[in-house]
């Protein structure tokens, strides 16, 4: 599936980012081909994992937003190492998660086991070091390598709040713009600097990528919280499996007193999904959550407002409309 | 406890190697120091992790044998680096093997969980990796880069082959050398490389540390096989719980027929330490296992001789002697 599926896009453009892809799609392929058999099928396996090349866009459409008629072969190899780094941690998120499906197949973890999941995740991480490391510019991966780190924080400080049911919502937002959107932000910013390295763009564009990031990832825990598992493609509910406390149930933890946060509580720690769903929509916190990520799509447009009105630009424009717009 | 406790060192040497030991030591504390509390308590404990710092050894002693009067701020980076990819894999084999001793102590999996030992590697490949960079030098992040992907196949390979009882000495040694020789080697290498470009000593050094590689990983196989939890300070006896069968079991395998190797199925399927321990020892094959990593020790050495025989040299050479010299 094509992110622009739905999208109306500039044909040129169309033609252009669907040609890239294709290439970044061959980089991608070409790295994680190896000679040994069970490497091979497991790389194959997960080739599904790489649905909509979110993060390979933006590297493209920031570039081209950065004054590039063309896509260098930089571009192009950077575009498949974040979509690697992505494929890593939704593979070890898979483990973190005990999830059994992803993008309506099953997950590695549930097909190999845990073991073989933690080491094909490594070994994605390696490789998108190596690959990174073949166009020989040392500022990429020392600001890949220092958003990876931003990234593993991010789950590190999320493991250490399961079950911490006083989460803030400032924490929340920490450990989101982590282990979500700083990638995200870094695809846009990557692309802009290999386009235009001293112009302004690269600083527009990042916070594009951040505040995308976080809005996808309050709407990604939002399918989670009260998505059908049909529709979104994957488990859902594993969250408040793993007593993992997202926004809307902050905002009621946050918010009720007395009898109301004792009965909330009593649904968290019993892990009723429909019990939890029921209250935080009767009151009014899965909309509220909708408006927070709506409003960090409108921070991230006007981000672009200052840029020059290209094709690209306006699509990514239409991407970000697209996060609030997903199905449950 | 230092590498050189029990071998007679040079004076002045022995200084030397202490002082960069220390200053490696104090780059990766201040590389795995973090803002947050749970990150940093984390890292505190994977401090004892270090150990005897084998590889940061090999990177200073390899560029000594190779000309180097005095270490560099690189050496000391690659040193750190090494050590950091190592104590990774050390918290990722935890989880694969649940392990729940390691140096006498309780592992990150055992303490936190899989979920947290998990992240910790990956946080430490990324640190790594982020932290390689810094001295701006592609080469080495790409050495490096391929020595990760070259692991984490050995290990994926050593997972496909669990319950296999008919892998042969091939399969075992490819397993081996990928997944510990290799990095020992590119120690080697890359210190001998910092120091001397050009030369012949890089080639030398990889093969001498390849092969150590190979032996010390025979010898540690025979300590999970016959060791002494109390001795060893690390869980025994996983590679039969975990279905991993090692270099003289793999040899009773091949060779026992009839009854004698049904009665050796038999106790591989029920998990037997006692028992497989002493038909392996009276089958003589634990002593052959010694031999065959004295005969890799051998080798080694001779990939010393035609290096100046400075006292950097002398030391490699008995460190490896040091590998066959461990206690069970």
């Amino acid at each position: 599936m094509s992110l622009i599926n739905k999208i109306r896009v500039d044909d040129e453009l169309a033609g252009i980012l669907g040609e890239e892809l294709d290439r970044v799609g061959g980089i991608l392929e070409d790295q994680l081909r190896s000679e040994h058999e069970i490497v091979n099928d497991l790389c194959l396996h997960i080739e599904s994992y790489r649905g909509k090349m979110l993060r390979p866009s933006l590297v493209i459409l920031s570039a081209l937003t950065s004054g590039s008629k063309s896509i260098t072969h930089a571009h192009r190899v950077v575009a498949a190492v974040v979509e690697m780094i992505h494929m890593a941690t939704l593979i070890h998120d898979d483990v973190l998660d005990e999830a059994d499906t992803r993008r309506g197949g099953r997950t590695i973890n549930n097909l190999h086991g845990n073991e073989m999941a933690v080491m094909l995740g490594d070994y994605l991480i390696s490789n998108s070091f190596h690959l990174c490391s073949s166009i020989e510019q040392p500022w990429i991966n020392s600001i890949l390598g220092s958003i990876t780190n931003t990234l593993c924080e991010g789950e590190l400080i999320q493991l250490g709040n399961r079950q911490n049911l006083d989460i803030d919502q400032q924490t929340y937002f920490t450990i989101v713009e982590k282990k979500t959107a700083s990638l995200i932000g870094a695809s846009c910013r990557i692309g802009a600097m290999l386009s235009d390295p001293e112009g302004r763009s690269a600083d527009h564009l990042e916070r594009f990528g951040v505040s995308c990031g976080i809005a996808f990832q309050i709407t990604d825990d939002l399918l989670d919280l009260v998505g059908d598992q049909d529709v979104v493609g994957k488990s859902v509910g594993r969250d408040l499996e793993k007593g993992k406390l997202t926004l809307p149930t902050i905002y009621a933890m946050n918010e009720m007193e007395g009898d109301d946060r004792r009965r909330l509580v009593d649904l968290i720690e019993k892990r009723d999904l429909v019990g939890l769903r029921s209250v935080v929509r009767d009151a009014g916190l899965i909309d509220r959550a909708m408006d927070k990520a709506s409003g960090l799509v409108e921070s991230a447009k006007n981000e672009l407002e200052s840029l020059d009105e290209t094709p690209a630009r306006i699509l990514l424009g239409s991407l970000a409309d697209g996060i609030i717009d997903r199905r449950y």
